[in-house]
């Protein structure tokens, strides 16, 4: 099945411990896109600027990421600087520019409509809304936000809760939604706004996928699956919407969903942020394999299995 | 098989967002033999006050603990006053009286010479030392530290990991440990002083075990648990002393320690640990059976593997 995904495509320049990268080919759709694209057919609704070239049109192209999507404006891309040399695990933003982001209106190519799959990055809530709007027989919509709209825009993200079958956020932004810092209350919580499923991700600790309550149900419907203990991480930016990617990408391509597929997804969701951190931006994603993506796999069930 | 263990043997002040215990019988060694007795006979090595009466005694005879090895000396046990109100993660240590614990030297009865295993709670590091020295014929040796003997007792320290097979510390602790902020480098590196395994405890996010690599050896052979997701944390005091004592206590419950015997002891740490923050102190520990134990084991399964 095919996900349409609206987010960002934009141009990073990071500094860690391990060195710096300038402008490099980046955003929430950009991970997204090419992690599932492992999976199945993805297609981007998206705005770039005049400095989106060749060069970047053929890192879609290559993992056959339909762009008709993406819209070409006058001016140049969103651009984001970070720093990740005080903390790994949590980036500094150093430089925000809009660019034509600041007046993206997405347009959704007729070709996309019968996408079953939808996914909404992290955007301005109006923006998702009208996306999710727009494309009503989509069968699962997922989507992600962040503690900017979580506390500045809070009843249109509410809005656009209503609408998502499943939420995938970290540790403290589901903390902030609930007003709750004990993780299972506030995850019962944030599920009451809409969502059925929530994915809680924890960074290098894994993420928890929470059901919403149904009578009679199993308790244990809830499912931790583990991150890779990785010796160097060269670049964090990206790993949140690499899982993504790779667990919406999975749920995808199977024919059912069954709690069982939902568990798979969350282990390639893993796998597929495990990788994105490896190497500067999007670099390693663009050089991967799907044989290394399920030889990892197999290293994940290896590191959790009792036997 | 029977482990000896040395540490605290302690009263507890607690106040929690869930309310508040005064003077609860506690103590790392207290926290572990609780939780290992359900696997193994323990045998205690401590020192108290004449405030351990016979309510206490009771607690440890109703698991039959072996407690010749807890010394009566006059005055008042170590007693430690700690908040919860500003972070269920970490205490906020109020007060701490050594009391007895001040003049502490472990004496080992004749009949815990054979133990074949030997654990040294979080107590200064040069008596971890002398009581290894002591127990030459143990044949697996665990131990734990904090913060403190790191930064300030640091060649004491150097000594004792020398004389450890198993090392369980949390991950901050092996972070400064080491000096080095990726958890993979630094679990190499505390295992390079000695410890030939690491267990690094994530808190509400479970555990790793790392084996010192071995030529030719799988690389996969780290292994991570679980932590249970609970909606209701009432005391998290003694969740790691509590982990220690599942951990070690099921893996001296088996006849041989294969690397899936392993596994399931980092899994029955976790559960201990869960109950034990259950309730205030040891409340929970006491009333706990070994059915419930492995109903809860099941559960981790559960919440971790695919199928």
């Amino acid at each position: 099945m095919a996900i349409t995904v609206v987010g960002s495509v934009a141009f990073d320049s990071v500094e860690t411990p391990v060195g710096r990268r300038d402008r490099c080919l980046a955003g929430a759709a950009t991970y997204f896109s090419l992690a599932a694209s492992f999976f199945t057919e993805v297609r981007v609704i998206a705005v770039v600027g005049e400095d989106f070239g060749p060069a970047e049109q053929a890192v879609f192209d290559a993992r056959a990421i339909d762009t008709r999507g993406i819209e070409r404006a006058p001016g140049k891309s969103f651009f984001w600087q970070g720093s990740y040399l005080d903390n790994l695990n949590e980036a500094k933003t150093l430089n925000t520019e809009l660019n034509v982001f600041a007046g993206f209106q997405p347009k959704i190519p007729e070709a996309y409509r019968d996408s079953q799959f939808l996914f909404l990055a992290n955007i301005d809530p109006v923006l998702q809304r009208r996306v999710r709007e727009a494309m009503p027989d989509a069968r699962l919509v997922a989507g992600d936000t962040m503690n900017y709209w979580i506390k500045d825009h809070r009843p249109a993200l509410l809005e656009v809760l209503k609408g998502l079958d499943i939420l995938l956020i970290n540790d403290g932004e589901t903390r902030m939604l609930a007003d709750n810092s004990n993780l299972v209350q506030a995850a019962r919580s944030v599920m009451s706004l809409g969502p059925r499923m929530l994915v809680v991700k924890h960074g290098e600790y894994g993420s928890t996928l929470f059901h919403k309550a149904i009578p009679n149900e199993r308790e244990s419907e809830t499912f931790r699956a583990p991150a890779f203990p990785l010796d160097r991480v060269v670049d964090p930016t990206g790993a949140g919407d690499s899982f993504a990617g790779g667990f919406f990408g999975y749920l995808a391509s199977q024919s059912e969903l069954t709690p069982g597929a939902f568990r798979r997804a969350m282990f390639y969701g893993g796998v597929m942020g495990s990788f994105t951190v490896e190497r500067f931006g999007t670099e390693r994603l663009q050089g991967l394999t799907r044989e290394e993506i399920d030889k990892r796999f197999a290293q994940f069930r290896e590191l959790t299995h009792l036997d």
